[in-house]
């Protein structure tokens, strides 16, 4: 069943876009809360919503109709027009499946590879939780595979990231060929690279991190380089669906070998929603679904590998199929709402706009607050904490911080900024969405007061340089 | 944030239970589609889904709050009863954990053991096709556990399956031994036993197995066997919970070692909500969650074995938490509906006049019909087609069959019964429930056409022997 011509939230057909600012009647929040949030968990607009209704009702009218026949042609209507908006198109559409979210997907790509003893991952001291858990784990089970791990230090430049790089990615190289005993090739090195880091928000020159990798660690770039120098790329873009715009031209520049990304945050669909993008050339590797499909066809028996891929992922266990299938009715909101382009402008524009102010109000002069360069951030800026410069940052403390700022933040004042500590500092971040206002900002104003209170619960002045 | 009581599907609170018989009005079936299949998918109740409404609604109200506040305590809340409604108590809350389904749970343990060559994975020929899938996986890829399987074949008797398995496990515990050159012990044995089977749908002696495996193989019954002997059992119980009304005695008495089951089925949530069940004294196999959680803590970082295994459980990713937070509405409204006797009683009742009657459209005599003894079935039964004697029934045939069945079945007449192939026949499986009469079992009547067209459309009949 395809979903009709988007009819808006008021079940009338509107025939012009509304523009973007401010569209915070779209969503369904308590009216009180301020929320500067949106990167971590996505809202779903309520128009969305509204589309889902009746496919939840479709699913229990005949659930063995839905789940044999019709809501399965309906993920592949859904798979085709992720296809066409990470710009691959949709006679690619079978390198384009479904998984709940970034970290089961991430999962499904670092488990599926036959670790050997030797092999690396890489990672960076900016690496999702989560994913940073995932390596972990991995290396703490036979065969136990190595971490090499890249250090960013915010702020910083563009430059120095990828000179950085360069420098690490090539010592890497020299040390894997000096290491290797084996005579099948060189230990596979899996680089874990984010477009956007989540802490701090910082967009990564990633494809030039993957070229980067390629020149020194693989027999020169292309297609097949993944295969022939045993380097594979694996792009966690958990933030980019829905808010890096050049994400198409992007993939197909850095051509890289696994790409996820998440739905249900930037591009408005019901949680939890995930692009997995592996392209044909390597989905040998993805042998299985997390958790195996019962259209698993075991390796002795496939007539080619990677054979059954997509028939895998499209059943993996009972599950609510209507996150994936949010889909269209995101891309039809987002459409009417102006499209990607006049979203995304509004959304930078007013994370540009509220980051300064927030500044402003926590007192902080002109090149004291974000994280270098300007196009490091797109919607999602950040700013220091307003915290006295003598506060005390150890391990202990920095947890109670955490615990409080949540706490008064969202359950005594109803509005949010996520809290991260990186190099030193404590930091805010702000989503810029569409459902924003610049008076929004003034949240600000709470923080101070937010900071003033942990200073003195948790004495960070007489703490100074008693912790480690 | 508690739900409240029950109020039932018009808002109204009703003070007496209304019985089960028949309970179709609390469904949202397409009034004209007759549903035999409750086994595979689930249904959820109408009044269900109206109580998850407001959920829904608190989530999107403020996802912050809700995701790292509210609904974690609502998590904790559905747990809690379930850990009672699976009678290991209140206080055992922490040995019971959401997964998505029983795939999925499976997965969780399967994956989670170290293996070692020579390792064994006991499983059985009616194990179901995604479990078999995750097992065929395990020793597809290194270091290559090997597969026991143990053959049933319907119509039989308890006491013959309980035979056959002393014989085949005693026969496995004497290869074990003669084979083990390893020092550290013999290799271990993992066997998943299904609570009650799919196809056939069959409610198997699993105490029993579970008791006769660790005689023959551990070192004598009880607690601790697992650890000593190195042999592990994992119950498939996808079907019980809602349905096994004995369950709480039976885990009590088999003590297993790991058991997952799915409360989107007979239970009445919404799919998908399964829990794993996981005795203190094994948390520490399960090193991780499927994907790997931000709380996963480095194993040379845990102060004790199997640290951290709530809180590893309590995030793998964004996802929508309502199935699980619908756990207390269905067990809510099956309070209301009558208890659990009352309801599986109907449904039990309803499945053996339905067989029976079945059993007379297609023309078969007593004794003609059913997997052997009556206490093999619960609220599935189980009764052999009416194809003509020499129907033929190759694997490509078979392939053809199940296609034509489900597609006439499902969108030619709108009913549905699942159809399973198992030792030399074809079989339907029915599934009792509250929603069902007796008159529903008439859709007996389409499968004799349905087979009648089956069998000239395929020439089952000229096709007799000819086939491999």
């Amino acid at each position: 069943m395809a979903v009709g011509p988007y009819k808006g939230h008021s079940g009338g057909r509107h025939k012009a876009a509304v523009g973007v600012a401010p569209a915070k009647k779209y969503f369904s929040f308590d009216p009180t809360y301020i929320n500067l949030n949106h990167g971590s968990y996505g809202s779903v607009p309520s128009p969305v919503a509204e589309a889902i209704k009746p496919m939840v009702d479709l699913v229990e009218s005949n659930p063995d109709k839905f789940h044999r026949f019709e809501g399965m042609t309906m993920v592949v209507e859904s798979r085709e027009r992720l296809s066409e908006f990470i710009g691959i198109g949709k006679e690619r559409v079978d390198e384009v499946v479904f998984v709940p979210n970034a970290s089961h997907g991430i999962n499904t790509v670092l488990r599926n590879f036959i670790w050997e003893e030797g092999d690396i991952l890489l990672d960076c001291n900016t690496t999702y939780g989560s994913v940073g858990s995932t390596i972990k784990y991995i290396t703490d089970v036979p065969p136990h595979p190595k971490v090499s791990q890249f250090i960013m230090l915010f702020p910083t430049t563009r430059a120095k990231i990828l000179g950085d790089w360069r420098i690490h990615v090539r010592s890497l190289q020299q040390t894997r060929v000096q290491s290797s005993s084996s005579p099948g090739g060189l230990p596979k090195i899996v680089a874990i690279i984010d477009s956007i880091i989540s802490a701090p928000a910082a967009q990564l020159p990633w494809v030039e991190m993957i070229q980067i990798l390629r020149e020194e660690c693989g027999n020169g770039a292309g297609k097949d380089s993944g295969v022939k120098s045993n380097v594979w790329t694996v792009i966690d873009a958990a933030h980019s669906i829905g808010h890096e715009v050049d994400l198409p031209a992007k993939i197909a520049l850095g051509d890289p070998d696994f790409l996820i990304t998440n739905c249900y945050k930037w591009m408005y669909t019901k949680r939890g929603c995930a692009v997995l993008y592996v392209p044909k050339r390597n989905q040998h590797i993805i042998k299985t679904t997390l958790p195996t499909s019962g259209a698993y066809i075991p390796l002795d028996k496939r007539t080619e590998e990677g054979e059954g891929f997509v028939d895998m992922f499209s059943w993996t266990g009972a599950i609510d199929f209507i996150p994936y299938l949010s889909v269209i009715p995101a891309l039809q909101f987002r459409s009417w709402l102006g499209g990607e382009k006049k979203i995304n402008d509004y959304c930078r524009k007013i994370a540009k706009e509220g980051a300064r102010k927030m500044a402003e109000i926590f007192g902080l002069g002109e090149g004291e607050w974000g994280i270098g360069e300007e196009e490091l951030e797109l919607n999602m800026v950040n700013i220091p904490f307003p915290f006295p410069p003598s506060a005390s940052f150890t391990p202990l403390v920095n947890k109670q911080i955490d615990t409080l700022f949540r706490k008064k933040m969202l359950l005594e004042r109803n509005m949010f900024v996520v809290d991260w500590y990186h190099n030193g500092k404590w930091w805010v971040r702000c989503s810029g969405q569409v459902f924003l206002e610049i008076e929004d900002f003034e949240v600000a104003r709470a923080v101070v007061d937010v900071c003033k209170e942990i200073t003195e619960e948790l004495a960070l002045d007489k703490l100074e340089g008693k912790g480690a």
